[in-house]
């Protein structure tokens, strides 16, 4: 039975990838690259740094583009749904050109806010191609903000609570530390309270890295202004942040 | 000025290591290993596995002994921050006989229930001894369970909770996905509800690596059972687990 590996590679510093991945790749006959076209060169760049300094030897590269998506729709998870409905029909075709083993390289790790897994899931259900696949986990992007900043993300006995711009906007901090991930929208800026502390990073471990903490109400405005000049720099950007009461 | 490297090894599988952390492991002089005698010896052999694959040439080991500790204190954060001083001063008086780099081990992630950071900040601040520290993020033994389950830690769009046993007792499931880790008393039981399905891990990426899943009620028997055969085969345990309403 051939395997299929999705392989987190860590969240931005190619040296972040494990001595598990480099073995899974190792076995790959076939990368498949999703939505490469839509993608920053950065991330592009951290893939191709870890193939070429830790995997040597012949593979291919197959590249899957990334079907068109409403960004703000109205019916999000239906939506999302549809969209990872059309991703899997092209994973199945691109699967059926290659003869051996095939590897998906996951920015961050396979578990966390990604779609590679259900993606993989649907090509199984559709029958078409078989195969047998195996997840290697990576370090996450909360990892690389926690380290960065060299805090811990819980206090002691308390809970994390991992969880979106959006849903920030509409529930609020967890109990105990939030951290914040996919927000476009600086949501931090609609957290009340004079007591929180932010330690916030974008392009974390990424040569453009940038960190700022402090009180929240204390820093705000500077994150929106180094975020804004960044991304205008840039042409994107990717930030992630932890909160939690002083 | 001299550097200590706080470096996480991932969570039970030695190839679990980044090459950031191999990097970082090669420059130390000195390995300071904390509470030694009291851990378990398969977790003592994952951290010799990482040394001996990955690091070679010469390197000294210092234990540092643990302080004993009430496990189930009525004031908790008191005992435990007590515990953390009297390991800092046990930290400072190893690396003052040390003239280069030092390097801790941590299992999975620095940021996630370990002390090991915070123990180090006790050190710099009774200034006894001056240094840099650099931390370097692993993987969590939350991502490797869902690794091992090759299941997505989130709902499309919804957050991720981390709790320990105890906060699990008291306040139940967070919103979205609940992961339990620190749980000595199966508190999975005492979650409410027909419709919870739980993926569970023991002694994941080791050679006795168990892995139940199902509907809460359905599996609560079984993993109670298992993890009690275990337990009582092995002498120790260590799992965590993934709770989200069906
Ligand atoms: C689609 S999610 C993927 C998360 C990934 N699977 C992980 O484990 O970190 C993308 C979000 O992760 C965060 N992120 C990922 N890499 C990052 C980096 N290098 N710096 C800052 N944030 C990052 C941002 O919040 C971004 O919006
Ligand atoms: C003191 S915490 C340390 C967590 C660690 N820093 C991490 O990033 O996973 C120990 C808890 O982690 C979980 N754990 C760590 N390694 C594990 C493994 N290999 N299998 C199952 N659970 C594990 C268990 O819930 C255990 O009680």
């Amino acid at each position: 039975m051939r395997k299929l590996y999705v392989i987190g590679i860590g969240a931005g510093d190619p040296d972040q990838v494990t001595m598990q991945a480099v073995k899974a790749m190792r076995r790959a006959e076939a990368f498949f690259v999703i939505g490469k076209g839509a993608e920053k060169q950065e991330l592009v760049d951290v893939r191709t740094a870890i193939l070429r300094e830790y995997v040597d030897g012949q593979h291919r590269v197959l590249e899957i583009a990334d079907p068109p998506r409403d960004r703000a729709p109205a019916d999000y998870t239906g939506v999302v749904q549809d969209w990872h409905d059309r991703r899997a029909v092209l994973l199945e075709e691109a699967f059926e050109q290659v003869d051996g083993d095939g590897a998906i390289l996951v920015w961050g790790d396979p578990a966390l806010y990604d779609s590679t897994l259900r993606m993989v899931e649907r090509v199984l259900d559709r029958g078409r191609v078989r195969f047998d696949y195996e997840v290697i986990p990576g370090v996450t992007s909360v990892a690389a903000l926690a380290a960065a900043h060299r805090v811990v993300l819980h206090r002691i006995g308390e809970p994390v609570h991992i969880t979106t711009g959006r849903k920030l906007r509409e529930e609020g901090l967890g109990p105990g530390s939030t951290v914040v991930m996919l927000d476009g929208e600086c949501s931090f800026t609609e957290v009340p309270g004079d007591d929180i502390h932010i330690w916030w990073g974008a392009y974390l471990g990424m040569p453009d890295e940038i960190l700022i903490e402090g009180n929240l109400r204390e820093v705000e405005k500077s994150i929106l202004e180094r975020r804004a000049r960044a991304r205008a720099e840039k042409g994107w950007i990717m930030d992630v942040y932890l909160l939690r009461s002083e």
